[in-house]
């Protein structure tokens, strides 16, 4: 297992710098640990620039520089053509990276372009692995039966809870069960929001003002709030665990804009915690999921997630239900979910 | 990977039947999904009786004997050589098993007789899976070097929260982290006494009394109740996760015998809730652990686990604090922990 492994990166915003700060910092770790060495052999990034070089690029210098708000056109000592832009698509067919990290933004209708370059670079013998949810819950079965049929890997931890391991825990320690039924709370701004509703009685919008103000929302906070995050990783969930085939228009989705606070305080005097769900479940063979705010009990495991925080439980047939929580963003957590994939290609 | 492997079981009581029972009625799924198929070759127990048959037993005979209260002794159509009683030590040596699992009783002062199993075990070639803590608290670094030197696994992870995978979240989904800190809820029994104080207003002797008529208590729960339980638990954690070389002497250990309803109340009249936790840190290379109950606020992952369910959460340096929750014993949940071990062999 003491292979190096050639690493193509095709993003590198948040998540390819936290990725990279992780390949920095472990060096030594990754190779004693599971003899794991990563060379950095092509970067491509439609703002930053690109970088490529066989021999490897110094991680160091890139943060370097990206942290100081330059390009990669001014990595140190390169020649032009290290450093000529180059559309990813290009970038796959030059480089001899053996695992390509995609890490470009979601478009959650098309899942372009990034299904478009996940798609070269398997044809092109090169594993993926992705933390974008556009082609994981658009095209999941078609692109894994690319990998299967080139002998690679396509794997997508990235795409829900970011590196809190819910593929790794199916495959590895729940395989042999069978699993029902998943639940969970998969985005953290709602849930933030949520939470100060609750805990500081704060109406909907100053806690959504507060949510923007501290970076867990968007300017737009759409996606999230109306739950369309929750959907696209409610179906990458059906699809991956149940074995559904599921398409985003199949599932009803409803956020969280019309809760109220009093709303939040009628449910607390219940016993009850509004959140919102996502849930899928598989019934005779028929995978149907739904996205919706949810009076949950204060027993329920996820019923205590608060703040930005994700959680998911997987009901299985032997091992009754198992949640796993943990956080749902960020920089570190993302990039480790890109790692962890690369070791899992690694193991393999 | 379309192996066949060969198992031998020592100890057929609560955990081996629900193994005997995965293996009988999964048998085709575990073929389809995994190319895993086993066939059990040796059974060895010392109130039920052996089987030694290379050709492979009839699972559902034994299901079927067992269930009616009979012994080995009386599986059909066996010569008198396949049920000759045997040690497991003699077991071990007759068998041509490839992997033996390990479910007899636990002694934490000695590890023994499941200790010599383990190590005869390995010296003969033949992996081992276990969900007996004695040999994993009080050996496991030697049990391991063991098991490596002769190229074989020793997998363990039925020993803490029976099949919610521990073990298999740290080496495979958050395999990359280094974990500085576990704390868990590790033993059912006395959070399910804790539970019935605070939710029903019962004193800690009804709970108790509750607690073995349901079955979650033994008639002496003197293990459970007092923390040796939970410190089994967590010199393993400390050992295995964090690298220590804790003894069972190394940990201070309370139970929860002495919390009076008024104690519970005063905590949720706080805003706090009683837990029984094991907890173990690493700072500059030293690990400490320590059993005791404490008053988490409700914010904390572990004060939402009710019952008799099981949680760690494991505070790492990437993902921050991940939190797992799930059943902590049961016959087919502790079988599945050593089926899920026996499959990560199967995987290698």
């Amino acid at each position: 297992m003491d292979t190096e492994h050639k690493l193509g990166l095709i993003g590198c915003g948040t998540v390819g710098q936290g990725l990279l700060q992780i390949l920095h910092d472990k060096k030594d770790y990754l190779r004693d640990a599971f003899g794991f060495e990563a060379r950095v052999v092509a970067i491509a990034d439609k703002l930053k620039g690109t970088l490529l070089i066989p021999e490897g690029i110094d991680i160091s210098e890139v943060l370097a520089l990206l942290g100081a708000g330059k390009g990669l056109a001014e990595y140190p000592k390169a020649t032009p053509a290290q450093v000529e832009p180059l559309d990813p698509l290009d970038m796959i067919e030059r480089t001899d990276a053996d695992i390509i990290a995609e890490m470009t933004y979601t478009d959650i209708k098309t899942g372009e372009p990034a299904t478009s370059y996940i798609k070269k670079a398997l044809r092109l013998g090169k594993s993926v692995v992705t933390s974008n949810k556009g082609p994981a819950a658009l095209h999941y079965r078609e692109i894994q039966e690319l990998a299967r049929q080139n002998g690679l890997h396509f794997r997508i931890e990235g795409t829900v809870m970011s590196g809190t391991p819910v593929f790794h825990l199916a495959e590895s320690g729940l395989a042999g069960n069978s699993i029902r039924e998943v639940k969970g709370i998969l985005n953290g701004t709602t849930n933030f929001i949520l939470t100060k509703m609750e805990t500081e009685g704060m109406d909907y919008g100053p806690a959504l003002a507060l949510a923007q103000k501290l970076g867990y929302a968007e300017a737009d906070p759409t996606a999230d709030v109306e739950g369309f995050d929750a959907m696209a990783k409610v179906v990458i969930l059906s699809n991956v665990l149940l074995g559904g085939s599921l398409k985003t228009t199949d599932v009803p989705c409803k956020g969280i804009s019309a809760i109220t606070k009093a709303d939040v305080e009628a449910a607390k005097a219940q016993g009850f915690r509004y959140k919102l769900i996502g849930h899928a479940r598989s019934e005779n063979g028929v995978v149907t999921a739904i996205v919706s705010p949810q009076k949950l009990p204060l027993s329920d495991p996820l019923a205590g997630v608060m703040g930005a925080q994700n959680a998911l439980t997987l009901d299985t047939d032997l091992m009754g239900k198992v949640t796993i929580q943990g956080a749902g963003a960020g920089k570190l957590e993302t990039g480790f979910a890109i790692l962890s994939d690369i070791l899992a290609v690694h193991r393999c």
